[in-house]
């Protein structure tokens, strides 16, 4: 039966920053490759063996997934990568501290930017240091459809035809899918595949380096409740993400 | 125009050893995983930055690119996999020491398993426990092209159809593409690239973890000699390879 495997990325060095990254390319911190060793050993100790890796475009989510897959001895799978499994782009946001962000837009407003189903950050000016134009990554990819800031509502958009059209097709030839990506690209994905209502998918956090495994049927619905392959240590880490910005 | 940049992977756990590895699934030692980061840093230093990865199936040379690509800050582009880029099989020599090997064959037929170019080692066992036999990785190949052990000149008809048919579409058109993969598979390859003779190629010794870049045209044709990123580094590490075994 078809099995669904999502990590999200450890700990980037802008997250240990308090910055927002969104489609900056930012790389792990040294807890973050910690964090995706133990993914790869939670993977083997419970013999959950991935077929096939897909990721996103950026490095965090590409290097959780090698440093995992060493460990679990299962480099050799195939691999395909899209931006469709990008982070949410943040807008003007993308490189700004977090805690000064709370204070330039106020709770209500950083909260509405961060949390909102559908109310994406203003964009980000085609100069920033921090836009991804010209990015060569991207380069084969329609310009016109490329974000410059994005609501949850636009990543679901953007997602749901790569999982349509390619995901779909690995599960439904019953293989092990490992996805690594981002904390809302792998919301928006778990919205889809549970139903989650508009409202209710702002209380869901995911959190890093933690094995999250679906269980699904011909029709790619859950057989069963998904579940964290370490459980305490997801719990504590959903409550971490929930804290973050309100310091 | 194409540009083709092959890695040979760096120092594995049984290369230390002195054993005979073939296509065994071992890791990289530490040394290892240093000139890995070592081929990454010579990319960048360079500017060769690769549009696409092949790999073999095999975690050595899947590692070192993966190294290599996080220091070049490349690890984004597309990858590819396929057995046809494995190490020689070795045959009934995988999993022996190259020393005692050398002693029981004597240095005639030793050099003879090792060098000549159409002579096989005998063929493995199925029981062997360096078999492939049943290895979920090559689950999708039909196992009656499998090999059992294979002379060079077997690497050249096995790796030819995927050279052929895959990595010269990425060449012509237009991209630099990057084969992360192994002395006797990059052997074969730079063979058929330079028209090396049978005799001659037995004096070819690739070096591990420098880049080996060849600039082609458009009937991938050498358009100059091919060149080390690092020429005096590559020198001393061919002898350090012709003179394997030697001990």
């Amino acid at each position: 039966m078809p099995k669904l495997v999502l990590v999200r990325h450890g700990q980037s060095e802008w997250n240990e920053k308090n910055l927002f990254t969104g489609w900056v390319d930012v790389k792990l911190s040294a807890k973050g490759e910690q964090e995706a060793a133990r993914a790869g050993e939670l993977l083997k100790e419970n013999n959950v063996a991935p077929d096939v890796l897909y990721t996103s475009k950026l490095t965090r989510a590409i290097n959780t997934a090698n440093i995992a897959l060493a460990k679990a001895d299962r480099l050799w799978i195939p691999v395909k990568r899209s931006w469709r499994l990008n982070e949410r782009h943040y807008g003007d946001l993308q490189g700004k501290d977090k805690a000064v962000a709370l204070e330039h837009y106020g709770p209500e407003l950083f909260k509405t930017y961060r949390r909102s189903f559908d109310v994406p950050p203003p964009v980000i000016a085609a100069d920033s240091k921090y836009s991804q134009k010209g990015d060569e990554r991207y380069a084969d990819v329609d310009p016109n459809v490329l974000p410059q800031t994005e609501s949850l509502k636009l990543v679901i958009d953007r997602l749901l035809p790569y999982w349509e059209d390619v995901i779909a097709k690995d599960l439904l030839a019953g293989k092990t899918v490992m996805i690594a990506a981002h904390g809302n690209s792998l919301r928006a994905l778990v919205k889809h595949i549970e139903g989650i209502s508009d409202a209710d998918i702002a209380d869901l956090n995911i959190p890093t380096g933690i094995p999250l495994v679906f269980e699904l049927d011909n029709n790619l619905k859950p057989t069963k409740p998904s579940y964290y392959l370490d459980p305490e240590a997801a719990a504590a880490g959903a409550a971490a993400v929930a804290n973050q910005g309100k310091k």
